[in-house]
């Protein structure tokens, strides 16, 4: 994987009414301090790329549907490899994402998805880098 | 209502393919710091109830589904009065709740529904007192 991304393994509780998804606790390796919290909804099929943070650090879980997130590192020499990773219920993980690292996602299921960011600093638009899509040459078809 | 129960309407972004669905800022009025984010999910017409807090603050939002919460503050003589809020897309606002307030809550749509709960605290049992359902005198019925 790309130097400081990390996968975590989450827990689901199961509690009678309704189950309980842990997301991310202060003391847990990747939380670098609370800047924002918000949610992105990815429609079936629809892409959101591609996008890199300068100085944020995301935190991401997926509690609704499925969502694969495609990350790729042009600050080394390797550009052509994409690290890819599905997240769900299913695989249920929290993915957190270094500055300088594009990413793009895309909604898996046939139902919207939805996904929580824990972001390390609040929504700034002048420490985000944007691209088009076909700027970055991935294969996006399921 | 409530003294320190703060609702505080969110923005929800049209964004193409998704929407973005603002949840909490540092910054914004009823932050107290982090201690943990998770998910609670809770079936149609099941009650989760009751709970108080002794330390944690609670910043709860609805991104998924109808729930209705109800709050309960035994601390005045005014010990009859509930106040109830729903929560969803349609009135998507965040519930700023103090410690020492009971809460329940019940899923009010057909599918399953889901709060984010993002704690000034980490989870400890310690913390939390719980009474049974039946122990506040509330009607519940839909």
């Amino acid at each position: 994987m790309i130097n400081d991304v990390i996968v975590t393994p989450l827990k689901i509780i199961d509690v009678p009414g309704g189950n309980v998804l842990h997301a991310l606790k202060a003391e847990d390796s990747g939380y670098s301090g609370f800047g924002e919290a918000y949610f992105s909804t990815v429609e079936s099929g629809a892409i959101k790329a591609w996008k890199r943070h300068r100085d944020m650090i995301l935190n991401i879980v997926v509690p609704v549907g499925q969502i694969k997130f495609v990350l790729f590192d042009d600050r080394s020499d390797d550009k052509e490899e994409f690290h890819e990773i599905i997240l769900s219920k299913s695989n249920y993980c929290r993915l957190t994402v270094p500055p300088m690292v594009w990413m793009g996602f895309q909604g898996m299921s046939k139902n919207t998805s939805m996904l929580l960011n824990i972001a390390s600093i609040p929504h700034d638009p002048h420490e985000v880098n944007r691209k088009f899509e076909e700027e970055i040459k991935y294969n996006w078809s399921i």
